[in-house]
């Protein structure tokens, strides 16, 4: 079950000018359902991503990244579900640029302007003869349902909108992801696409997709693992009237780059509330670090300890756990007497031990909601981090040792 | 059940000249069980160890280097279970030193001549009023017994011996361990005591503790997590007629470190064979390496994933996960078509994908053996590396949910 999170309505879903979806089933991911996804971007949009930085790359990553370094326009996006196309070498490849030249004849573009992306089993081949058949069966369908045709083991389809107004122009930026194990930063099976109508400049949308991605999908783990295919990407249409947007002073800038992070930390943090047998959602703060990188690192090794998260899932205040993790984060002259810990609102470590007021009471009591806040002051510095992460259950092994049966 | 381990019998262990072992129940351990033991190593032993690294270390940590930094004989080592005096602060540092005091009246020594050592729950007050009165129902037990008291949830007492002969002369070594979760280098809560009877010069006994940390307890993980308490010790009690080692060219000095190393990595795979929940023993061997450290941060990217550790525990031969935990290592400029995988015997991957004569039921042979060996080679050097770990099975995360309750 996830965690406080359900599909959002059709209706909550902005339709993005310039953008078409597509799905059809074929038949590679098992279950009878719809399996591949066609986003057709139309013409003059800018698509700029960020992808794992594994080096067993997938290789769809491959050929997106190759596509995308020709500073081409992009007519379209391709996700088929079910099969991973990872470790799959050449032959992977050309069945990534298959699909792209399949989808480019459709579309009468060039294969080049085609991004491919494919998440599911790993090192198995690529079924693209399937794929391509199916793309004559493709139905056009609205956010909803194209977030549930990009699913693997999630349970619920992640597709949310922002709508901002600037100048009186209204601005649309509505996304999907999915992803809900082997989540961790840079990237996790994890696939998340936001599209906006406005117009960005390609190198403007470059840099907002590294920024958007830090501020989100790189802020979440539930199992530490870094998946072979996390691709993260933000297309513009150009279809709204609000003057491309050239850079940071660009009229509309900050509002529409706060809306894209809101979304994005919406989108990433509904695949931790998916997470793999998750049965809490938990806000790791790290702050008075010396930097937001160590701020991350104390957050990270928090929140992937599977000792930590076993004693969140049996809704235990094992304080101890929570302590051991910050002391073996990697601070060589971290002060542990000067380091504070927060349940909720619950003071419950200070001076290297226990606080004098704490009870087991009330850290129980903090420990029995769904979602759970952890603040860890380092007591060095002014910078700080959020990490989302997720509780480690019997389901979470279940699911994985069942995964491929 | 623990993989292919069993209790050593009595006989099995040889006792150490100069090491005499007491046990007692002090009721700090639920379960009505001897949970304090001492270590009388009599006059003129030398003694050296290797600590956590963890920032929080635990009290006894802090009071066993500050007593070991004084360069004295060592007269006794005293060690309690079920409660590990980590996160206590000042208090918990004097109630180590009052363990200390208490032996050292027992043995008429200064108490900066007794080693502390705790393992158990964290941040809860040490009860060192309930140890201490123990001290007067101590029993002069051997290794078997001593090997069972130091236990927390380890289910098989880990303890070995070898011997060795030097110029006609026998050396004994005796060593005991605990540990099975919170286990990765550095180290887990994990408690290793090694004595032997041969003279060993202080500076030496202390590099040689290192060395033969390195080659043991160094390369085992159960969940990635280190403890606040980790301790591993080697005593040298003097007794035997071999003079005293100096240095690396004394006589015996090779053999009597082998048996060390040996002796060390027999006591340490125990800990992963005993690993909580564990149905699997796995040896990870990265070679062709740049460094050797660079094959240990590899095999333990593997060994620490918990999707691998999950398609263990399904016997799944599921490549991908290790190839994708290869990947994610970090190293940036890894070639992934020069990576070759066995499972067992049997090459599962190789120019970045799929090996070619592989099949999946060759690779569900060597799954299904309770024993198994991942041998990675990258292709870029001649350094290696093992590491030692276990499968991730639904009682870790019982064994770890239920713990305090």
């Amino acid at each position: 079950m996830p965690v406080n999170l359900t599909a959002k309505p059709a209706a909550e879903l902005f339709a993005v000018p310039g953008v078409r979806l597509f799905t059809a089933q074929a038949g590679v991911k098992t279950g009878g359902r719809d399996d591949v996804t066609v986003m057709d971007l139309g013409t003059g949009a800018n698509v700029a991503g960020v992808f794992t930085r594994n080096r067993f790359c997938a290789a769809p990553v491959v050929v997106a990244r190759e596509h995308l370094a020709l500073g081409k326009s992009i007519r379209a996006l391709i996700v088929n579900t079910g099969n991973a196309n990872a470790g799959t070498g050449e032959a992977g490849r050309e069945a990534a640029r298959i699909l792209c030249r399949a989808v480019a004849a459709l579309k009468d573009c060039a294969p080049e302007e085609v991004l491919p992306f494919s998440t599911g089993v790993i090192l198995e081949p690529l079924p693209a003869d399937k794929i391509v058949a199916a793309l004559a069966r493709l139905q056009e369908v609205h956010w909803d349902v194209a977030a549930r045709a990009i699913m693997t083991t999630d349970t619920t389809p992640k597709a949310a909108s922002r709508r901002v107004e600037v100048d009186g122009i209204p601005i649309t930026i509505t996304g999907m992801a999915k992803g809900a194990g082997m989540i961790h930063p840079n990237m996790a099976t994890m696939l998340g696409f936001i599209a906006t109508d406005a117009a960005i400049a390609l190198p403007l949308v470059q840099t907002l997709v590294r920024e958007v991605a830090d501020e989100s999908f790189n802020t979440i783990t539930v199992d530490g693992d870094t998946s072979t295919n996390d691709s993260f990407m933000i297309a513009a249409t150009a279809q709204a009237a609000l003057p491309e947007l050239t850079g940071e002073h660009s009229t509309g800038y900050a509002e529409i780059k706060a809306a894209l992070i809101e979304l994005a930390q919406e989108l990433s943090q509904a695949i931790v509330r998916d997470g793999e047998g998750a049965t809490k959602f938990i806000r790791v703060l790290v702050d008075e670090a010396h930097s937001r990188d160590e701020a991350r690192q104390v957050g990270y090794a928090v929140a992937r300890s599977p000792l930590v998260k076993t004693a969140f899932f049996a809704s235990d205040p094992n304080l101890g756990r929570i302590l051991c993790a910050i002391g073996y984060a990697g601070i060589a002259d971290l002060d542990v007497d000067k380091v504070r810990v927060w349940l909720g609102d619950v003071l419950v470590a200070e001076h290297g031990g226990r606080a004098a007021a704490y009870t087991e009471e009330a850290g129980q009591r903090v420990m029995a909601e769904p979602e759970i806040t952890v603040h860890i002051s380092l007591g060095r510095g002014s910078a700080q981090a959020w990490v989302y992460t997720c509780d480690f259950s019997y389901d979470y092994v279940k699911i994985n040792a069942d995964y491929r049966s």
